[in-house]
């Protein structure tokens, strides 16, 4: 079984030398606190809690499963115990206001803490997770009543919380929803329908469960106009914060699954279960979109947890296994044969690996920055803020998202395909990431629809191109300020050429969608995993710059870590940045070779 | 559960329309006997018995798995009564000579029934798929008595076989092979060691197992030089065809795997267990790897087998899920929603399954021609003649291995994928492709050593590029003949281009490979799947140009089944070949940017 081991060093790197976060903090409102050694402190302790506590149950909690019966979850032998400890230590509250009971610590330490927590155990990572959902819904379309209900219990991590969108006929489509929600004279409703796919929708690791649930009302129009949100509690909240009567809301089955299996994937039944309305009528599906982006960043850290476990997994292996002798002779003429890691194409894996973590990594934590100051926005009530920064960030979700989880899921492939034949037998750990990962392209929103919610939404409807424009103008301003530094040189090219070239390809299907709409579906895939890569260039060239300059200085004790940094990215601009070339030649075809063909005649017998 | 049906229709258009069997058989040594109208008859009893037998045991054997105790393997439940029926029905002994109890039909047949039986159930597959590769190596190495003792139960099927080179400190490095042989008085050897991944090594399917095992003599050299080849009965072999004694060779455990869960994956310990060594001593390797072409062919099959899996089982969910509307319009406007396949990244999802099942398909039906030529060498002991043939096919190998199953992985990915959320649930059977499929790129040669064997031993070592010239002579031919043609010529245009740079690169890796010896390792993945991708794309456009004849023609009643072979094959050459432009780039990059990073700063804490 693969240990984990947070990768701290890169972490503070990321902080400290690439994006500056001391600075960062100092500036946002309320996250003075957030001081660099207060931060380090809280890193170092979500590490050892995430390697000492969760890594070691993630190989038998996905073993044993999720147990289901009469309704109840029984989750795996010890996650009850090590929710205990991260209800103890005060860890779902790390970002949360302390008029909740949180530490009112800025946002992004959420999203640090998750990465640490979910590549040391992704199924365990789901329960707390679900919280995050319901939590931020709260507090931001909740009345006083409900806030006061509600999240303090669910910030301490006494409570959890779901999120209730997709029924048995519709999960994209979410103009489907059949639940319906009957008004009561009290003000409150009866809720009645199934919602599938509920994750952490019933467990035993708290005391009760907050389900956010899409429904309609009696006289609602029909399709995404007419969507409400609800609060469903398992059980009746009491005002003074125990729990009342259980609701009729239960979990009917719990589903069978590839992987994740430790994390309980709920059909929940609501049989005229008290429920309270949540923003205003019909206006539910904006609530549930506001935090959206956020709630995909936590997905697209899967992509980076997987790349980073695997990459865990697979290296301490290719250092162990001996096989054949490298290419250009024997590297370690004592043994029997040479390691894996000096032949060729075993690097390839293992780079592949590595470019995806760390450079997802900065990618997530470049956007978490955007995060910050857009959750400042809510906090201040301040709208112009918040939709600023909501919007830079709207335009890297789908990127980060998307091409992250796919790049995660071909990472945890790689991670396997090193191990060889053992990579396929469940106790080297190996396959369960590859797994675990399969989820991550599918669910929040498939790839095929965060590429639709990039090239269709972000770049061509709302922005007309500019979110593009905007994004490759930061990428030109950093060119110039590096173009002097030789060493720099060329990334700088590259990164000039993919930045022009994405904007022309912007703009090239932005004529081609006025001629022929299924422009934008037939382009939307390669314009994604374009913009993955193109986004991922810029992030490891700032990561070369940073690793240059702090080379140049000289003086600190490991050069060898700000070399490797340097190697990487320059593998990822030779290796890995040329798949641009396809995406960017099969974007621009046309829809016919894939509209044309008749859907009736896709197979014959 | 996907259902399956044979793709019969496609199997006739390559066999009788594409490559002529029917003339081929008939020029065939041997091959008089399989008249049209005898294959047609066979190819529809294998798809009735793989759609009505073995296709409904798939999930359920996924699903129960194989049981262990106390050195028996019992399969699951329905696989013996399914063997029988293979026993009985004489599928075995369908491509072998009549003197040992066989039908004397082509070995290609023989490809194209483990096809349909791999796609109605892989893990079933194994069982008799092992025993080609016992009884080939003891047709061929064997000495009168082994074949008169061994070959008729195993033709017959009532026997199974195993080939056993894995040991737990090697797979691909078979020169650090440990099992000893000592000689006895009696000419016989008693064997002693472990073999692992033993796949069909134990199991309840048939009356004895014949392992042929990789050992060391005694006095054999280090290395790939000093092993050697027995044939290990499980059940001694009695002169009149009967089972004797229980030789001491057991079964210690079974692997708990991702996937291929109902084929039994074995620790096989030999504890002085009685063997007889076939071929001369110490050239065990040499004679294991006669065969290793058609035995990779039979796993590259694996990769068209799991494409159309997937897509037989995509196909219905994406005419009938209904999610949004079609970017151009509404497509039912009476529904709720569009079907899925109205959407033009399903579409691809789609497409590229199709393209990967079917275009494999064709390279296989192509390569088999190539392995009846061999055959045909062997059976009339014409070295010549099977040499010119079996390194034509043997630059084919790698391709189809490497690449198909990497494809076919893919696709199978993509099938999930099609699903949504609810890909990754057990019940649809979706997932269990994708964890089937997961094994092909590992076993039978990774697909790295695919690439190298392709690119280091068929193109460099053996041919110093002339594998790559004689068969792109055969694209430049096929191009001059169809330049004429109109409608051909977008595929004539792109396939020249092909062509030209595949003998480009080649002449580049070889002189770059000159002076830097690693070149060859980290160009070989770029320059395996470049080459899958121009294998295919002849292929598509050899399917093209003999489906615009046929409309040309007129006159035949399903003009549609033509026009969507022609329109898939507009899809590969627009949407797939592209993927040549990064591979074509990233293979000609210095070494440097795999090789220079330390193996001691992949990570840092």
């Amino acid at each position: 079984m693969p240990s984990y081991k947070a990768p701290l060093r890169d972490m503070r790197f990321l902080m400290n030398e690439v994006f500056d976060y001391p600075k960062h903090y100092a500036n946002l409102p309320g996250g003075e606190e957030a001081t660099p050694d207060l931060v380090d402190a809280i890193l170092e302790e979500a590490a050892k809690y995430c390697e000492q506590v969760l890594a070691p149950l993630n190989q038998p909690g996905d073993e044993e499963g999720c147990h289901f019966n009469n309704g109840e979850v029984t989750t795996p032998k010890g996650f009850k115990e090590a929710y205990e400890q991260y209800v103890a230590g005060g860890w779902q509250g790390l970002n949360y206001p302390a008029e909740f009971g949180g530490q009112g610590l800025p946002m992004s330490m959420g999203l640090f803490r998750s990465e640490m927590m979910g590549t040391a155990n992704w199924s365990f990572t789901m329960y707390p997770g679900l919280s995050i959902g319901c939590i931020n819904t709260i507090m931001l379309h909740g009345d006083e009543g409900q806030k006061a209900t509600f999240l303090p219990p669910l910030v301490e991590g006494r409570w959890t919380g779901t999120m209730c969108l997709t029924e048995p006929q519709c999960g994209t489509d979410l103009g489907q929803v059949k639940t319906r929600a009957e008004p009561q004279p009290d003000g409150s409703y009866k809720l009645t329908g199934t919602k599938i796919f509920i994750s952490a929708g019933e467990h035993d690791l708290a005391e009760n469960i907050i389900h956010i649930v899409l429904a309609r009302l009696p006289d609602a129009p029909a399709g995404t106009r007419g969507i409400s949100l609800f609060i469903v509690p398992k059980f009746i909240a009491n005002a003074d914060g125990t729990t009342g009567d259980r609701n009729t809301v239960a979990a009917g089955s719990i589903e069978h699954k590839m992987g994740i299996r430790a994390s309980a994937t709920c059909v929940i039944n609501f049989d005229e279960a008290t429920g309270y309305l949540i923003g205003p009528p019909n206006k539910g599906l904006e609530c549930m979109f506001t935090f959206m982006n956020t709630a995909r960043i936590g997905t697209a850290i899967q992509g980076v947890a997987h790349a980073e476990q695997s990459y865990q997994g697979s290296l301490p292996y290719a250092k162990e296994r001996r096989s054949m002798r490298a290419l250009s002779g024997k590297k370690e003429p004592e043994q029997v044969a040479d390691a894996l890691i000096h032949h060729g194409d075993v690097r390839r894996m293992l780079l592949t690996q590595k470019a995806v973590a760390e450079g997802g990594r900065a990618m997530v934590y470049f956007a978490a920055q955007y995060a910050d100051n857009m959750a400042v926005g809510i906090t201040n009530g301040d709208k112009e803020t918040y939709d600023y920064w909501d919007d830079k960030l709207g335009f890297l979700t789908p990127i980060l998202k998307g091409c992250l989880t796919e790049l995660g899921l071909e990472a945890a492939n790689l991670g396997m395909q090193v191990f060889g034949g053992h990579g396929y037998i469940k106790e080297h750990g190996m396959e369960q990431i590859a797994r675990d990962a399969r989820i991550s392209t599918l669910y929040e929103g498939t790839t095929g629809i965060q590429a639709l919610d990039l090239l269709g939404r972000k770049v061509l409807l709302t922005t007309k191109g500019k979110a593009v424009r905007d994004f490759t103008a930061d990428i030109a301003k950093f060119c110039r300020d590096h173009v002097g530094n030789k060493q720099m040189r060329p990334f700088i090219w590259e990164l000039t050429k993919i930045a022009t070239q994405w904007n022309y390809l912007t703009v090239r299907i932005m004529l081609q969608a006025r001629k022929d709409r299924e422009f934008v579906g037939t382009a939307s895939y390669d314009f994604l995993m374009y913009s993955g890569y193109a986004t991922l260039a810029f992030f490891w060239a700032k990561m070369a710059a940073v690793a240059f300059e702090k080379l140049e200085k000289g003086g600190n004790d490991e050069p060898a870590f700000y070399q490797a940094k340097i190697q990487t990215a320059e593998f990822y601009f030779e290796r890995l940045l040329p798949r641009t070339k396809s995406h960017a030649e099969t974007m621009l075809k046309p829809t016919k070779s894939l509209m044309q063909l008749n859907a009736d005649h896709f197979n014959f017998e």
